[in-house]
């Protein structure tokens, strides 16, 4: 493999061949290839695409370009997905639903950038829980309980990560193969079977089109199908935030309320979709979803699971053990019913209060954040409240402009579907 | 200017401004933006392009990047550029006449790569002769003989040395916009008024097809003129090589052969075609050019330029000053019309035989060469010697094997034009 030669196949429109992109890849791994060459290379294979091939094979260097788990000898081991939104926190509810429904919901995740959160920086609103654990806990964990959640491993897919500094870096990013082989390899490394991705399409997604999503969506089920997994993909609705709760805390306390039966109607739909789709690549009853959830057998495994990894069960109960902000609210200007709640407006002022990333790295503050006291179809009066901000007093000003952006009133409101469509 | 941004902006196909771009270019100079974000805006660039607005203004930003050279207080300063054939010492006869002719042909000239030589190279053949010298000593000698040829300094557009160079580990060097900004930026640096482009046509040229030639030739006049020089392109047929010599030393005694009235014709057509665009660029006598030649003018301004870069001007009268390899013949196999003598392959029996450079700052040979003993044309029969090959043993086998792959015989031959257009 000449890389010249290799980049100028890309540059050209041409296929690379699976051993030439293997070792173009690895090279860099090794740092052998120097990082201006696969800059180079990424920009050509932004602007000419890889094809479905092209794409398994990148996913795969990167997905076994480091550790593996093996999940096999776990019941039903299985994993989800989400491509990223404002309100997010299905995961919460998806993986004690699973985990009581006799499947093995063993995860690594990410932390948030940008407008969206991230789980890990949600779980660790909870007093003494922490993502970072050894593979032994993990795997330990998984058996246990059924149900783990750990902060993604740099010894997993470090090619991946490799590459996505890169990309981030040279205006590569969002490019539908590489984005999908980058979600993917993660996915393939951490070892489960069955896989549901849950993709946002709207103003609060990074897919702003249904177009857009299912593309990305047939992508990542093309990559896990041809690496032997099983796996589907939900379309569902970002354009106002999923639930009411827009932070850190405020989202752990929502997605109990929702293990409880007192959550919202939207969130409870979408983590019933993806649970029953999971169950069904497994072979298992979709039934036991709503089962587990009613029977209080999810609400215990998440008990369960915040105690495995060093968090105070009691949070279940007692939800002063979150930290909360000063609340102040945002009031009506006029009057009529809520048109749209713009889910980027809302995250966008939860960033500005602190409770986001705009920089790798930063710290988070988890007590901050936005609740939605009127949704989409509601009516409102002047004066009336429309949510409620926790805040610390910085960025109050830009997160009250950003909110009063989002509210849309009008005459009415015509309610759209949640789950838009289903690939796999 | 942000870096990402402004890689992004030419991911997208828009137009940068000015100042980002300049901001960008000057950073790399600089050390301050990274080579693989350069890598990155270099392929975006190779493949969304550079309008003609861009391209000067990437230009003017290498050839200001370094050193520039103020010819202005000189009589009539003109340059020649040829974008490379097989056997073109075209500078060695074009140079001589305009000098004679009242004109300054100050010029720096790079070295030979791949399968064509280079001005430096032919020259260094001359005992004692040097491309090397100071600023100073550039200018004296533009001042006192009329003629200089200075092998190319870093110190003048050293922007673009540095991003030739990453170009040609990233396969981004076959760019119009690229290439056109490379080459002008050197001869804006180096301050000449009036500029004459030979730009090369065919197999043994890197243009291929007069499309690709004229849109390079478009492309660098328009930059010249934005820049408010004066500049002509001829577009000149590179289907077999210029004169019957290709090599070093034999291409300098062709070149003073011609300075003679004795070399070929073809070499002759096209140095008086090229001298009399300069010389109409400059509002002198286009007949001047032949004048010079037939005055013997121009030897005696040839002679003074070797004397005066420390070359022995014995040279012109004994040529066996110059070294020259062992001889071989190439014996024609059949009988018939020479219909084509491919330069391509005459370039590399050459470069086989150690006459040129496979890799940046390989040594070479100066003794070795090609005599094309028949050009298309010319009538041949069985077991008559084609061609002269100089050899010292090594690559003797695959410049055979090269040389028989350049001559095709056939029933008749079409004579083709070798000025094939004019472009400004």
């Amino acid at each position: 493999m000449n890389p010249v030669r290799f980049i100028r196949e890309k540059r050209d429109g041409h296929k690379h061949r699976q051993e030439d992109l293997k070792a173009f890849l690895l090279g860099y791994l090794r740092d052998e290839v120097p990082d201006y060459q696969v800059a180079a290379w990424l920009m050509a294979a932004f602007l000419r695409g890889l094809d479905a091939e092209e794409t398994l094979w990148l996913t795969e260097t990167m997905a076994y370009s480091g550790k593996v788990l093996d999940l096999s000898g776990l019941p039903h081991p299985v994993d989800k997905h989400s491509s990223g939104g404002v309100g997010d926190k299905v995961s919460l509810v998806v993986g004690p639903i699973l985990a009581a429904s006799g499947c093995t919901f063993a995860k690594m995740s990410g932390r948030g950038l940008a407008h969206t959160g991230g789980t890990i920086d949600k779980l660790e609103s909870v007093p003494g829980w922490r993502g970072e654990m050894t593979e032994a806990e993990f795997m330990e964990r998984a058996r246990q309980v059924g149900l783990v959640i750990a902060a993604q491993s740099p010894d997993l897919a470090p090619l991946d990560g490799k590459l996505y500094a890169l990309r981030d870096v040279t205006a590569t990013v969002e490019s539908v193969p590489l984005i999908a082989s980058s979600i993917m390899s993660k996915k393939l490394a951490a070892g489960a079977r069955s896989i549901v991705l849950d993709v946002k399409v709207g103003r609060g997604a990074f897919m702003k089109t249904l177009e857009e999503a299912r593309h990305l969506a047939e992508t990542m089920v093309g990559i896990g199908r041809g690496a032997g997994r099983r796996v589907r993909a939900l379309l569902t609705s970002m354009e106002a935030p999923l639930g009411r709760a827009v932070g850190n805390a405020i989202e752990v306390r929502e997605a109990i309320l929702t293990l409880k039966g007192q959550g919202p109607e939207d969130l409870l739909e979408v983590a019933l979709a993806l649970a029953e789709e999971a169950l069904k690549l497994e072979g298992l009853d979709p039934a036991l979803a709503r089962k587990a959830l009613e029977s209080g057998a999810a609400l215990e495994k998440f008990r369960a699971f915040v105690e495995a990894q060093g968090g105070n069960p009691r949070v279940v109960e007692d939800f002063a053990l979150l930290p909360l902000a000063e609340e102040v609210p945002l009031l009506a200007e006029g009057a009529g019913v809520v048109r749209e709640v713009d889910a980027y407006q809302v995250g966008l002022a939860v960033l500005a209060l602190g409770g986001g990333r705009k920089r790798k790295g930063e710290a988070i503050d988890h007590g901050v954040g936005v609740y939605l006291l009127k949704k989409p179809g509601d009516r409102v009066e002047r004066g009336e409240a429309l949510a409620l901000l926790y805040h610390r007093g910085r960025g109050l000003e830009e997160a009250l402009a950003h909110l009063k952006e989002a509210f849309v009133l009008g005459e009415t409101a015509s309610p759209a579907p949640l789950v838009l469509d289903r690939v796999g």
